[in-house]
């Protein structure tokens, strides 16, 4: 019998997310693809707060907020901790998890913004990965630590989602010869089998960007909004 | 031997959460009061990357951002625990702790702004309090149940900081009649002996931000910026 349920949308990262960690641990779950011009009331119900993906409904109760259900998960099946044991490390794992949680949407902003906005936007999502090359990574395959955990789930959305984004606007963050450990970390992070196996459809991600930058682009609005 | 070390200031929210942590935890620590226009040394060497308070220094080790710092002491010392055993009940306090702390500093805005701006950040703190009493209080004592814990900790700043700023600015956002369980909760949280004792003093709190204050009202660019 199923009782774990996820409400995602495979281009969002923070879907991908929980689908990795349900993954790595070898939790068998349904998956709902949801619709977002058109939530299903199942979404509605279970998330009446912020309505948003993901959600998942573990015996009939839900969690919302993809790094809430990461630690859920990973309190609730401890195979495969997502967590190292010493509460230090630990800690720096959180630390990174929360840095690179809290920049993932403002990195996506090079994507809908143009012009002056959109340099500035290229600009800062430089400069984030300047400080997680330049401090989260060393010579430990993954962040903190010779095997994956919660900061390397929040971060692996840039292999993929990231990509395609930078494909549909022209740049490249990542270089093997800018940031060669984050470009390691890439390598080492898509060749496990459980996520190699878990990527999203590249062309799929690559519709719907194609159609979302279509919509922004298309508002006259688009590059006034601040927050 | 004191192994524990806290650099912070008094009037941070930030701060503030270790203070009530550790001493909830009754640990005793060495504390050090940062002047954050003259950084300590000891700071910028234990916080290189951002030169942020808190900074908890426990044997030699540094750790940063005061929510991972509060998940580090609750692994430390698991004494008076501030999160539930149940994994779910541990996620609606972790969503809760992660809601309050995403909010804690766009709640700030209200002060430094002036004008339309001013009138925005007020409205959007009333809508984040709404949130709170709607969805995250109910009958119980505390968020998430009937002892403190991670998200009481979070919010536990609207007491005295948040209060000192609205008395300059000349409004008052928890009413009991506009927000009752709000209003019963900071009682709650108020009456706990050990908050009681580790309140931050009102009037330095009221110097202090009346000076900020007159620093940014000083400054022409002040209500320009956005992010």
């Amino acid at each position: 019998m199923v009782d774990v349920k996820l409400f995602g949308l495979s281009p969002s990262p923070f879907s991908q997310r929980v689908v990795w960690a349900l993954k790595l641990k070898g939790i068998s779950y349904e998956y709902v693809e949801e619709d977002l011009s058109n939530k299903s009331n199942l979404l509605l119900q279970y998330n009446p707060i912020f309505k948003k993906i993901p959600v998942l409904v573990h015996d009939g109760k839900p969690i919302a907020e993809s790094m809430v259900i990461l630690e859920y998960i990973d309190n609730t099946w401890p195979e495969n901790p997502l967590l190292p044991k010493d509460p230090h490390e630990r800690s720096l794992v959180r630390f990174w998890a929360k840095f690179i949680d809290e920049r993932t949407k403002p990195m996506m902003s090079f994507f809908t913004y143009v012009g002056e906005q959109q340099e500035k936007a290229i600009n800062d999502n430089l400069q984030t990965l300047r400080i997680i090359e330049e401090h989260a990574l060393g010579e430990q395959k993954f962040l903190g630590g010779d095997r994956i955990g919660l900061a390397d789930i929040a971060l692996g959305w840039i292999i993929h989602t990231l990509a395609a984004m930078e494909e549909i606007v022209g740049v490249k963050f990542v270089q093997a010869d800018t940031f060669p450990l984050l470009h390691a970390w890439m390598n080492n992070f898509r060749e496990i089998p459980v996520i190699k196996d878990n990527l999203p459809n590249h062309d799929q991600i690559l519709d719907y960007f194609k159609g979302r930058r279509e919509m922004f682009v298309k508002s006259p609005h688009a590059c006034h909004h601040h927050h």
